[in-house]
């Protein structure tokens, strides 16, 4: 027969910390605690289980619930020395639900239940404080009625300020017991009007309503909408723990408080925390009054005038001073307390592993290594990788006032305050100049890259996460906020606008790209400082992960902050963002109006050296890490003239009038240029620029071999394959201009050729495509949009509903959706290796800095992810991770 | 060992027809005609096998070759009663190559082979006619020469008008029997000029050197490319044919001939042929002279003054007239033959099943089959199912003068004049004046329906064989030339150009959609007939198919057309094509500026009156057949207003203004609306719209049941699934607002809920989606745009160049990918039968009206196919052959 009811106190306990699936967090914690002979008031905790046998059951208990639970109470009766119900000596308690998961959405605590009117009189004469007794009275029937019974809250504060009204008075603490008996008296009025019937002054009926409406509670609509939101089953339910109260105002020799045994800011091994004495421990997270604190190292660091505890009850200091080192020694993690203190003697009410900052975060893992309290493996598995983002980018001072205009989304981690401008040239005109500058469009394309790469930060006000401004900015390493709708950007009149106010062209605003915000004026940021922990935590990241991580760079200047970052190559590199620069997108224009190979290959004869130059930088950079160059992606109407001024130098250059050139660059516009004219399609069409580009880079490798005396080994990816001979007939290409090249240098080139898998058809016919193929890389950002038929960048105007609604877990372009794109991608790897054992594999689209995606990488065996330059550590560290997890790969059918 | 020549003659042969594979379509029907006794030169075929082992042995012979060679020429010889090279008795032979499929890059024939300066004196002496003899010399020395040394063509044709020149004679036929002796010193200096070596006088040099040309011409450039365009094999290889000459040219008792057992237009029983008197092969051929018919009735029927073969040669005809029943009744089909008569002799050169126009196809079977020379199975399969096509639209006559101005895509077949207008308005306009027009726009939006429906045939200069144009037009049964490029519309001048031609507004245009011409003028048509013989073979293949065939209908009209062919209910009705009407886009466009929920439904409220009319009607029409309705898919930016007049309309008619109207179409705007906010992700975001569809759907379904008391089940189907929580959801909704209308109406409800597969993702959950889906349809279209990740609107820059370079082995959106998109709806079939073994399946994406996909289609167990109204026939046909077929899948990973 099944156990419903769990009790703990007196130095034991029926439960573990690790049973917390069965009797939720706080159950099994406060059963631990009694375990190791902390000073636990008593209690019981009945099990989750009797939460779904309740559900399977139509709302009812087992019989034998209700033996159990009279045992369990009779058993805080003797712990206690009090009796549930005694009108002279009564025990009282409080329930609270506790589930696996902290869950926001469920009912409260019921604190001070047993009280009714004559075991109050009972709690006035053992306390000896009436006034004492009557405000719990008041509270209890407050909270029983709110919480249980379902009256509303606001019936209540009237009733107290109706009674401050009539007797003249303005603070709660200035009301005397009488004055509390009268209050009641209107509560009890109250309830019997709202409900219908008196209040229940049954102790055992208040206990059972208490519990029965826990176990309602988990099924309220907020805890549905709350577990739909986190992914937690229904089936996991809750439990709920019922625990003789203690009290922190009862007198002066009481109080109530929390504490984090180490700080939770930076980690440092110091003790951490508040009280108030005579205190409630509502009363401290009120802040109605001032807390003081523990320890008078905490009240002189902060210029405290108010005593500290460590002063004011030195002997309960030091034994909450012992539990601290017992509970940190026990959970071997920084834990977060809530203790109260009954007429000098102390009680622990709650513990539980502490919240903590990033750099806290990492130093206690470090501190807590290195002094063997976990092992390494350990260590890295406390950090949250994402939570890295914190320490690379400048962030705003908290402390700081800010004016915010709107929100956007958090595109690309970072602050950053300068100048409005609107368009990339003037970006770059102020910025060589010395201006910070904040680069603000409707949304950006690719030749907004130098503008972007000029300012400070990115403001969009279309376009999601995964929008060009949002990718490129993350690339970059710039602060975006983009999608920010409620701006209304005015190119005309070079302003903006949101709820009528109005910032014009010039005028100083702060983005956040870590939340979203936009703020008017400047807000001072605090530059990043990577400390001597991050620096220690990677190196044992590093040494446990089987993966490799490169960068996604595109520039020497993305190159160099890959390498400070630990990348280990270029996964990455996109040879269209070299064509924006000023002199060269002339001859890309020129290249894309000529009407055939002949006039193409003139205008490319001029991208040649360019190219050329920047791969040489890109390798000397790179000093022989892998880099992985993939030949020229987007559609060539990218590349186009928006103005005529523009359209006119192009018929200057080439001869052709202007007709042709609008006739022609009409032709280029395409209707879904997502899956229109681009990738290797570009190449079928006009052989001309991979050709180019494969002896840009093999000229490159050839000389920078030269130069450093290394060899360089290439890797040459063409994208959007959908057929194995489209990649046979360029990788034949490729070839003949290698073996050129080769001899024209007089050096032996060893490369490779490999190709994106980012089409389903690429991942369904990777079999015969790795005959061709030496490596794969997935591109799943393409295909997340093919998979799921959805384009990154209008996915914003219903992605979001789809999240509020539930109808995914999370955004498909932040994290792989193992289900579908992910079945593609372990189809691909399982096609791929039966044809070439050996095929290396790994991945570059944005999900390559994503923790969860990371963690599937390694499940189905990819040889390396690569990510934005930023990202890195945060790949560095989810691989170690994944290395360490022994999930195996979750994925079906 | 292997045996590598066959020979045949006297009665006798080696060889059967069925040995195609072995010796060549000719050599192989040489073999079965001799075995018949029917008269054929003797002669031998040299096998495909040699073909391929000269290629696997670096272009060598077996050593055995040589002899099996000599002695099949050594039973030449005997059966002719002429010895090879022999000066007073030489036998001649022509070499012919001979592959298993026809192959017109290959080498040509070289005649009279065997010839040189002393056999042609034989040959002089034995025919009595040295004119004859030194014509033959010369024409074997220019046709080996040019065929297997590869000496230019114009040289020698500058010889012989060099030499008329100088004897001052201008036609071949005046030259003498000297006259070519010069002609042939002319030549023999002219090859040993250009090759450095004399003419080979040896014959046995000759027959090896035509051997070899022939099994070198299998890797020739025009070979490989017709092989790979053609998707045939290297190793197939090529066979040789020798065979004994025969002259039809050496006198008036000599004749050549070719001839169809059956009238190939009609199909009528009849002899049919020409032949001329005292002539080779080549001079029906080149069309110097006038051919003759074969019978009297041909030259009465054509009112010929020319004497038939039946009263000049009354023997030979008759003997010919029972070859041709022989040959009918041994090969079971209509067939085309080549004769030649050598002094009152009647030989057979050639025989092969003959080359027929669509209606001669169909009577032919079904006379056949009728008469009980095949059975109807095998009438069944002998139609090609597109050439039912040419059936069912009105065709230019083929006579008619006409002036091509260009050529687009034949995106929609038949032939249309009328006056060519340039807006949907002035189509609409015109029409009801009755005039006929052709609507001429570079492409079609949905905003033009009206137009298209109005006029005789669309025009398009951009866009592919699945552009909108084009496949609207198809589902009208309009006709439809598509992305004819090289046309200029300039809509301000109201003109159209190419090449310097202009035709203004108001001319008269002619296209015909199944050629993709376009001409200037009118042109006449002739209008289809179904004749007899369609509707029997209709009515045999419907017996015989096992999957259903329903018709894509959104319109009355299409609905009426679709049972007319034939359909068994509609497997897709778009219902956003209803949403264009007049009185209803205002309303359309109000519901999208609409800001709210309430706004979405006021003017939702106005449709569904129309929506629920619309329903009503297909569903009377449709009289019980099945009918799927997709609710909403389009994005709806396509809806929007593109004129300022509109937009103020709008402003009227919702009391916004202008500033906030301009913001949400801009708001709208998407970047690839393809992967856009459509279908199911518009009912997320804004239920209204399927609320209002579904409520019009079962407000129809119930009226038009009480009306005609004939349970009606309609098939609501949603599009772009990609998740079974959209599912979940919108089946949710849909199921409530049935519950309504049952309880409103006093009915009860019978219907199917399920969805498109149309994206991959949806294609690889099928499993978990079929747990609600009741059927899924798919949308092959959009499956092969997503897994392809290829945009059928951006398709034709670059699909061609694919097509020519042979990348891909058809347009994806004309043929389904089978191992693309094939293996996903593969996937999704097993896995939805999976979970739900009575899955309804079909699809109704373009490909359900093309043979091969409907192949594909039934060998996946899917349960119908639906396409336009006029694909129709041609799916009810593609459905039996499938049926007949025993392929079984061949789809692999």
């Amino acid at each position: 027969m099944a156990k419903w009811v769990y009790s703990f106190g007196g130095g034991n306990a029926e439960g573990r910390a690790e049973m917390r699936n069965l009797l939720g967090g706080k159950g099994a914690n406060l059963a631990e605690m009694s375990s190791l002979g902390l000073p636990v008031p008593p209690g019981f905790t009945i099990t989750t289980d009797l939460c779904t046998h309740f559900y399977a059951n139509g709302k009812t208990y087992p019989r034998e619930l209700t033996a159990e639970v009279a045992t369990a109470l009779k058993q805080v009766e003797d712990r206690v020395g009090a009796k549930f119900g005694d009108a002279s000596n009564p025990l009282l308690v409080s329930v609270r639900s506790g589930a696996r998961a902290s869950m926001p959405g469920m009912m409260d605590t019921v604190l001070n239940l047993g009280l009714n009117d004559k075991t109050v009189e009972g709690l006035a004469k053992k306390s000896g404080d009436a006034r004492f007794a009557y405000d719990s009275y008041r509270r209890f029937i407050q909270m029983y009625a709110q919480v249980v019974l379902g009256v509303e809250h606001h019936h209540f504060e009237d009733a107290i300020e109706n009674h401050k009204l009539e007797t003249g008075v303005t603070l709660d603490t200035q009301l005397k017991a009488e004055d509390w008996q009268d209050v009641i008296d209107q509560y009890k009025t109250l309830v019997k009007r709202e409900l219908g019937h008196d209040f229940p002054q049954d102790p055992q009926e208040q206990l059972w309503g208490a519990i029965g409406a826990v176990f309602g509670s988990w099924m309220n609509q907020r805890a549905i909408t709350y577990r739909r939101l986190h992914d937690i089953p229904a089936d996991w339910g809750t439990a709920v723990t019922v625990q003789a109260m203690v009290f922190g105002n009862m007198g002066d020799d009481c109080a109530t408080g929390v504490a984090f045994t180490r700080n939770p800011s930076t980690g440092v091994q110091e003790f951490y925390g508040e009280y108030l004495v005579n205190a409630q421990g509502e009363d401290v997270v009120a802040g109605i009054r001032t807390p003081q604190h523990l320890t008078l190292a905490g009240k002189k660091a902060q210029n405290s005038t108010l005593p500290a505890m460590e002063e004011v009850m030195p002997t309960v200091f030091a034994e909450l001073e012992k539990v601290r080192h017992t509970l940190e020694a026990h959970y071997r993690d920084m834990q977060d307390i809530e203790f109260t203190v009954q007429q000098g003697k102390l009680y622990m009410l709650q513990t539980r592993n502490g919240k903590r900052t990033a750099p806290a975060a990492l130093k206690i893992a470090v501190d807590l290594a290195n002094a063997g309290v976990i092992d390494r493996n350990e260590a890295i598995r406390r950090i949250e990788p994402l939570s890295l983002d914190q320490l690379l980018h400048p962030t705003l001072d908290p402390k700081a006032p800010k004016t915010v205009l709107a929100r956007g989304l958090p595109a690309s981690p970072g602050a950053a305050s300068g100048m409005m401008v609107f368009s990339a040239d003037e970006a770059e005109a102020r910025a060589q100049k010395g201006d910070a500058v904040i680069l603000v469009r409707i949304e950006t394309s690719p030749e907004d890259i130098h503008g972007m790469h000029a300012a400070r930060g990115i403001l969009t006000t279309r376009g999601g996460m995964t929008s060009h401004a949002a990718v490129v900015a993350r690339g970059m390493g710039r602060t975006c906020v983009a999608g920010a709708g409620d701006i209304r950007v005015d190119y005309a009149a070079k302003t903006i606008s949101s709820k009528g106010q109005v910032v014009k062209a010039g005028e100083i605003i702060t983005i956040n790209g870590s939340t979203g915000e936009v703020m008017i004026g400047e807000v001072p940021t605090i530059q990043p400082e990577l400390s001597g922990d991050f620096a220690t935590l990677m190196e044992w990241a590093d040494k446990v992960r089987t993966m490799g991580v490169r960068a996604n760079a595109d520039t020497p200047t993305d190159a160099k902050n890959a390498r400070r970052f630990g990348a280990e190559g270029i996964g990455l590199c996109r040879t269209e963002h070299m064509f924006f620069d000023g002199n060269r997108i002339a001859a890309v224009r020129e290249m894309i109006m000529a009407d055939d190979g002949e006039g193409r290959k003139k205008a490319l004869d001029k991208l040649l050296p360019m190219q050329r130059g920047d791969f040489e930088e890109l390798f000397r950079i790179m000093a022989g890490l892998p880099v992985t160059i993939r030949l020229l992606d987007p559609p060539l109407h990218e590349f186009l003239p928006k103005t005529d001024a523009e359209m006119e130098e192009i018929a200057k250059a080439t001869g052709k009038d202007m007709a042709f050139l609008h006739h022609r660059a009409a032709a280029l516009h395409e209707a879904n240029p997502m899956l229109g004219h681009r990738g290797c399609r570009l190449a079928i069409t006009a052989p001309e620029i991979y050709e180019m580009q494969a002896r840009a880079i093999f000229e490159a490798a050839a000389n920078v071999t030269k130069e450093t005396g290394a060899q360089l080994i290439p890797e040459i990816m063409i994208p959007l394959i959908a057929t194995k001979k489209e990649l046979d007939v360029l990788k034949t290409m490729i070839d003949r201009i290698g073996a050129d090249v080769a001899k024209e240098k007089g050096v032996k080139l060893t490369y490779l050729v490999g190709t994106m898998i980012e089409l389903p058809r690429a991942a369904l016919r990777a079999a015969e495509i790795a005959e061709s193929a030496e490596f794969f890389s997935f591109g799943t950002n393409d295909l997340t949009q093919t998979c799921f038929g959805l384009s990154r960048d209008d996915a914003g105007n219903f992605l979001d509903a789809y999240l509020k609604q539930g109808l995914i877990d999370h955004d498909p372009f932040i994290s792989i959706d193992r289900d579908g794109v992910g079945e593609l991608m372990t189809i691909a790897v399982e096609r791929g290796k039966r044809t070439r054992p050996k095929l290396k594999l790994g991945i570059c689209g944005e999900h390559g800095g994503d923790p969860a995606s990371v963690q599937f990488c390694h499940e189905i065996g990819l040889d390396y992810v690569s990510c934005s330059p930023y990202r890195v550590p945060i790949a560095r560290l989810a691989a170690a991770q994944a290395a360490l997890s022994r999930e195996a790969i979750t994925t079906t059918a």
